[in-house]
């Protein structure tokens, strides 16, 4: 990526905008990054980076960080690295389960810091009282931050559709949630104004992996969400597919067997109802109202029996549509596929190779999520992140400074 | 999108030259476009469009069209508008089908000038046999340029898996091709050194009805190609998905009924095997040779029959898949799938809202293409002119300037 430049017939202001959010789109993705590298990075000159990183610091969201040294020290001086602030704008994560809330306070450079969930009662379950579960939750993470750190915004993870252009909840169906505005009911039960955007729990997850997880640097790539239901982020060519409407990757409703059980959604023989959280919780005896735990019941489970063995293999003869429409080099299989496939490998290996074209069967890999049960979570950091990237100064704007406090009340 | 522009730390010619490539595109796209259309759509200013202008004249390959007039005339004289040259730069386009070959002169604008087809008989279907047919033709249709236009490049679909670094035909399974460098056999069977691309078959009908025909102005749309077997091209975000290996798309082999047919690919119940053109030819009692001229033969029949309406809602249901998936807002129908739509649009419809989440079966649209049969063939021209767009003065450089000549012999 090179950066744009100041010239004829333009704004030189939102030029040098632009220029620093991407600046600090880089240092957020490493952490911390030398001056040469970002100078490669972007095409820009060095002493146009040493102005951009100047600004940064003077706005709090950088730091002088330690040289990055080689083995061999180089002639000269080294330069101090570029690093993200240790108490430095920050961004609440909300990652929606179908029976908890988990909320972090996230630093630049996906730093985890404060954590607190709680559980989602099946008879709470309404948005209103979800959104005061939340809040609560928010509140907790936000005590502990640093007085001067401004709260840049929150993100949300939803097990649903979420509407691209406004992030309105269309439909989560575990939840029972039909066109839900569940960022405004946030909002009030927080009696806060901040930026909030919301998106699908399985994009999310695809985007945390890509950015930090085990597809760095892999440009095509699926996660697949396994929380109750089904779905799937796809990055292609780097970029996250969509859709339309914002609701691309919904293959938990692949139609799997027409002859199959019926689905939630209203069709029949959907891949869900074959190798979703409620299949697999009937194959290792687990009561149906205990699916939300099934990621951490499968963890704990050893034995690969010829029930889970089944649903593996159907896991990978779904994949295998997926591999033949997609083409991707990675699959990272989340939630309770991650303990499924650590225990029945073979199996999704078999079910894959038996329906996937040679060429796209030899090009894909398998793999847990690099950032184990977090992809999510740390995925609705980078959304509420965006706007940071997109213009600091805009977003510092629009931050809320003491949220600590307006929040303690 | 706007322009790049010269400015500090950069090259001011490569800014240049890809003005001059970003503009050409933009005449391109429209035939014929107004010099404040271009000042708006590059964010470039009046002056720079006007140099640029100049000099795309001054290599031949713009030239003045008539001023784009609105109803009443605005004050001043109006300017000429800016068109492609009528005697420019044109590339070959082939579209290499199962059965025959079809090759064609394509002007900038997506001008369809001289065309010739071939046969390819079952007995010749080698790839040095059908390369000698596609050069005949390509000689054939190049007799007939003008003596100065300069021939740019080659571009090739094939009814196949292209590798996307390379162009290599991995797979080509109706024509039983395997790890062919087909661009290399047509230019030794040409003797002539000039650029050449190669495409899959439904990747170029989705690029060319998203560029010029049903899908202008949808990013986000899919092009389902009937030609022997299934294959989808995908347009995500305006961008093309190719996948790892540019082999994503290949829906044919989505999963559809495990206790299917064999499928040619090594799979079972793979969606091909119920809707494919031998499933089609079955139904309407066409002998499985004449499975290549299905389109034609399927255009002429007028009855809907149970047996087609069976296979129309199969259609629809394996298109839910596809809904699901990508939340795609147009569905373009090619090859045969065009007449079976035609005839059975409603069982196409029902077996589609049968399968689909509510929210992308509302925001999809199914149509025929917007380019009849020519969907591919203009495809094939697109990615042939893609190096002219990305630096003109550079492909007009490697381009044959007598080929016309030179292919006489
Ligand atoms: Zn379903
Ligand atoms: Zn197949």
């Amino acid at each position: 990526m090179t950066g744009r430049r100041p010239g004829q017939g333009t704004n030189q202001e939102a030029v040098r905008r632009h220029n620093l959010g991407t600046l600090l789109r880089h240092v957020h993705g490493a952490g911390s990054i030398s001056r040469s590298e970002l100078t490669t990075a972007m095409g820009l000159n060095r002493s146009t980076i040493a102005d951009l990183v100047g600004q940064l610091e003077a706005l709090g969201v950088t730091e002088q960080g330690r040289p990055v040294g080689g083995a061999r020290p180089k002639a000269g001086r080294p330069s101090p690295s570029v690093a993200v602030a240790a108490d430095g704008p920050y961004v609440v994560a909300v990652d929606l389960g179908v029976d908890r809330a988990v909320v972090a306070r996230v630093g630049l450079g996906g730093r985890l810091h404060e954590r607190a969930e709680a559980p989602i009662p099946l008879e709470e379950a309404e948005a209103w009282q979800v959104g005061g579960i939340v809040a609560g939750l928010v509140r907790q993470v936000v005590a502990a931050a640093p007085d001067t750190a401004p709260l840049v915004g929150l993100g949300i993870s939803v097990p649903g559709l979420v509407r691209r252009t406004d992030g309105l909840v269309r439909l989560a169906p575990n939840l029972d949630w039909h066109d839900v505005s569940f960022a405004g009911i946030v909002l009030a039960a927080l009696g806060l104004e901040v930026p909030v955007r919301l998106g699908n729990d399985a994009d999310l997850g695809a985007l945390a992996e890509h950015r930090r997880g085990a597809g760095m640097g892999i440009d095509d790539l699926i996660f697949l969400s396994g929380n109750c239901g089904v779905g799937a982020g796809v990055i292609a060519h780097g970029h996250r597919l969509e859709g339309a409407g914002g609701y691309a990757g919904e293959v938990g409703h692949i139609s799997f067997d027409p002859r199959g059980l019926d689905c939630h959604c209203g069709s029949k023989g959907c891949w869900e109802t074959e190798v979703g959280g409620y299949a697999i919780a009937r194959a290792i005896g687990l009561p149906q109202r205990e699916v939300p735990q099934l990621a951490t019941a499968l963890a704990q489970w050893e034995e690969r029996t010829p029930e889970l063995s089944a649903i593996a293999r159907s896991l990978g003869l779904g994949l295998s549509t997926i591999v033949n429409i997609f083409n991707p080099e990675l699959i990272v299989l989340g939630g309770y596929f991650s303990a499924l496939y650590s225990l029945c490998a073979d199996d999704v290996h078999a079910g894959l190779g038996e329906r996937s074209l040679t060429a796209s069967f030899d090009a894909v890999t398998l793999s847990v999520p690099g950032l184990g049960q977090d992809s999510v979570l740390l995925g609705a950091a980078e959304i509420a992140f965006e706007a940071l990237f997109a213009d600091p100064e805009a977003a510092l704007g629009a931050a809320v400074v003491d949220a600590h406090g307006q929040l303690a009340v």
